[in-house]
Parts: structure tokens; C-alpha cells; sequence
């Protein structure tokens, strides 16, 4: 259950990343790095963090699965664009999974829980930062994306506090995933953005 | 007194990253991202090589200092630009400091002095790197600015000979640090800059 | 001789490094961090997924090898340049050979072929991919550089196909490395590209 629930995360990722390279005009390798990158990044540096073998090295699916992503991609595009409101949807249930999980396993490998939600927010975000910087885009995290990096500080905080009062196991998961995603999605429906600094100039550098 | 020196230096780093999300217009998660990434950035990358768990992930300080940085830009960026040439000199502090730390550290850790230096410049440098990648900009240590990485490489060379010759401790890490800064300081001063190949011809790719 | 050909592929990779420098009319300091990232930025990468310590800061020549690349490339690039088709057989080589290598490191630190063969093209491709990203420009793998990344996919999937066999040691390593080799010629002489999605639309983001 726990493996086909990553599994889907890594799919959805896998697809934003595959259709970024459609956007940018890259050829198929092009389409499946980035669907690798954005799907399997955020792990693998989480777990480079926690100084063991990252799980994407260990697991056929999650190599396999970005690989489907990038051909699907490839030969329905429009069509994929066209649910891209699914889409969306899926990524923000991807985003609160990452971060619940990512969390959990920090705190097993003996993390603080204000590490380990920093690290349950790399988790999440990860990917994504590296796929936008390989596209030479300034990462959408820097800048807002209705509030996408504060979902994954939430569901990453809720974890880390329900494992510290001795809730661990899938409920806890759960719940921390769905406020992270009850979070993104209204954030999305509302158009809710994080703050930028008065008399932010132009660029000057 | 080491943990309070190292604190300065991160915090004096995360200035310098969230004001360059303050010049790109990015918001506070922007802001927070850039102050974390350069700030222990550095340091996190010459743990992973060392093989040991990243110390910005085993000290609350090291975390919560930059986001403190970010709460300070946020409010106060015109006030903090406006002390634009102490921070440069602060930076050139932690620049000369983290070089000498990072060289000990690598060396500690059964490196070779060669080896321990080029870490110890990855120490002081990484974070900015790191941070102008994010940014989208091509990293300030690739074309000067004003010897950046020069007093880097002075201070963890210094380092490295001082440890070999028997040398070790705070006087050691004094003596390095205190000639990195100087030379940073001197040459920001004199406008001293790394060579470029002569008829380097206009991008061509 | 093993070592030898490394040295000779670290070598290669850092010209172009160094090339990228100068191209870019970076100084000597951005110049030899490329050269340096290019020629190994793949295997560290791959070592910190491996969970070892990068074979680069065990070496002193894979350090110093970049630094010579460097000095040549400083002093004669308008001669260097001129000798481009040259080095774009050897670099060609450094990748078949980098793959084979590095499939057959992960291979015995214990990876199922197909990780393997993963983190064989991420050492035959990931410092061409650190250089490009650090010079401000969208990675040329991920664009077609004449099917770049399958040759290397190529190579490491042979090396991963014959030591699965029984088949080991510098037999299995040359012969996966030629394929690769023959198949990046014969792609840079006949112009294959990999291909793009159709109806790939102008960047939208």
C-alpha cells in the first residue's frame, strides 16, 4: 500500500517533469531526465542527507515508473495538458505524501524534528528545484507557486509533532499528507501567495 | 567560542542570500530558500564528501539563524543595503573563516592537504554557488569578484600547511582565517581580479 | 593502466570545461572550477550515491590533471579550439570508457544491473551536465548533442548485460566502452538526433 501510494507520487512528478521538457523543446533523453530528476531528486537528496543509499537506487518501480511518464508524454501530450487540473490536484497529493514520508524516515534515522521537517520539506520540493534549475528556470519554489513550499512545511510539522507525541504509522502519515494537501488545493482555489518585501527594486545585479 | 564564530559567519552568509531574493523579487519562501542555501550550503556539500551527516542537520542554530537573516531582510532591506560595506567585510570574515574550518575538518577526517584544501575552499564558496545558481545567475565566483575563491584557496592552503607542519587549534584556524580575510579585504580594496584568457571571443554556443 | 585511461578521460572532460570558461569569457578561477566539475562531477556524484568517499579526493592526480587542463587552455585556447574534432574523439571515448567504469563501480558496491547502468551514464554524463548548468546554460544533454546520453546508456547497459553473464574485468569494460564510443562516432558523423514530441509548443512558462 505504502510502496503503490510512492509509486503514484513518483508518477504524477514524473509527468510535470516529462511535460516541462515538452514546454522547452527538448528531445525525448531531455524529457526523461527531467521526469527522473523531478520524480526521484527530492529522495535522493534526503537521503544523501541521512548518509545512506538513496531508495531510488534500490527499487526497479521507481527507476521504471518516470521512464512510462516520459513515453506517455511523448505520444499524448495535448492530451496530458488537457487534464492538467488532475494534474494539479495529483501533484498537490504528491507534494503532502513526500513530506509526511520524508519526515517519518528522517526522524527513524535519529533527526530532531525541526531537522527532520526541514528535511521532510526537501523531500517534497526537491525534485521539483532541480527540474526547474536543469530547464534554466529560476525554481517556481523561489517565487511562489500559491504557497507550495508551505503545504510541505505543514505536513512536515504536523508529522514531526504527531511522531514526537508518540503517533507514528500510517494514520499519522495520512493526516499529515491531507493537511498538506487541504492546504495546496485552497491555497491554488484562492490564489493565496506568500509574501514579497516591500520595495522589492529590479534587479540590480 | 567556535560555535559563536561559526553563527556569525552563517548568519552574515544568509544576509547576502536573501538579499539577492530581495533584488530578484522573490518572496519570503524565496527569500528563506536562498538564506538557508547559502549559508549551509558549503557545508553540507563538504559533509556529504567526508561521508558524514551534514552538521546544519544536528544544530538548531545553524538552521534557525538564517531564518532570522530572513525576518531581518524581509523588514529591513533598505536599512541592511544601506550597510552593504560592513557586510561585505563581515562576509570576507566568514569567507576566511569557513575556508580555515573546513580545512581542518577535512583533514580531521584523514584527508590528504591537497585534498582537505579543495574542500575547504568548497566550504567557504559552495553556499554561493549555490545560491546563484538558484537565483538563475551564473555563479560570481566564476568571473570574479575580486579574487573570491583566491583567498579561499590562500586560507585553506595556510590551513593545510600549518596541520602538516604540526600546527593545530584556534591559533592555526586564527592565522589562516585572519590572512584569507586580509587578502579578500585588500583586494576588494585594490579592485584586484583573476585573469582572463586573452581573445576570449564572445559566447559562441 | 587503468588509472592512465582515467586520467586520460578526466583530462579531455576538463578542456572542454576549461573551453566553456573561455567561451564564456570567464577568468582563470571560473575557468579551472569548470574544468575541475566537468572532469569529475560524475563520479563524485555517483560515489555519494554509492555512499563512499568521491574517488577524486583520494587521488592527487584526478585533482591536478584539471588544473594542467586549465593552464593549456589558458595560454593556447585559440589552439586548443583548433584541435576541436580531436577532442570531441577523445571526449567521445572519455564517455564510453566513464560509463563502462562507473557501471562496473556500482556493480560491485552491490546495484541490480539496472541501477547500475543508471548511475554509469550519470558518471559518463553528470559533470558535462554540472558544467553546463553552472555556466548558465540549459545542460546540451538534455537538447541532443548527437544522442550524447545513449551511447553512454549503451555502454553501461553492455557492461551491466556482460558482468551479469560472468563476464568481468578489462575485457568487459573495453568492449562496452567501444560500443559506446562507435555509436557516438557514428551519431556525431551522420547527425542522428534523439527525437522531439510532436507539436512541441514555444515555452508557455
Amino acid at each position: 500500500m505504502s510502496e503503490i501510494l510512492d509509486l503514484v507520487g513518483i508518477f504524477v512528478f514524473a509527468l510535470t517533469g516529462a511535460l516541462m521538457g515538452v514546454r522547452k523543446r527538448l528531445d525525448v533523453v531531455g524529457m526523461g531526465v527531467l521526469a527522473e530528476m523531478t520524480a526521484l531528486g527530492g529522495g535522493i537528496v534526503r537521503d544523501l542527507i541521512l548518509n545512506v543509499r538513496p531508495a531510488a537506487f534500490q527499487s526497479l518501480g521507481y527507476v521504471l515508473v518516470p521512464v512510462a511518464a516520459t513515453v506517455i508524454v511523448f505520444y499524448w501530450h495535448p492530451h496530458v495538458a488537457r487534464v492538467m487540473p488532475v494534474i494539479l490536484v495529483l501533484d498537490a497529493a504528491g507534494l503532502g505524501l513526500f513530506s509526511a514520508v520524508g519526515t517519518a524516515k528522517a526522524l527513524e534515522y535519529g533527526l530532531s524534528p525541526l531537522h527532520a521537517t526541514v528535511l521532510g520539506v526537501t523531500t517534497a520540493v526537491g525534485g521539483g528545484v532541480i527540474r526547474d534549475v536543469l530547464a534554466g528556470a529560476i525554481p517556481t519554489l523561489l517565487y511562489d507557486r500559491q504557497l507550495y513550499a508551505v503545504p510541505a512545511l505543514l505536513g512536515s510539522a504536523v508529522m514531526a509533532g504527531l511522531s514526537t507525541a508518540g503517533l507514528h504509522g500510517w494514520p499519522a502519515t495520512l493526516a499529515a499528507a491531507v493537511l498538506a494537501f487541504g492546504l495546496r488545493i485552497t491555497a491554488m482555489r484562492r490564489g493565496w501567495r506568500a509574501p514579497v518585501a516591500k520595495g522589492a527594486e529590479d534587479p540590480a545585479a
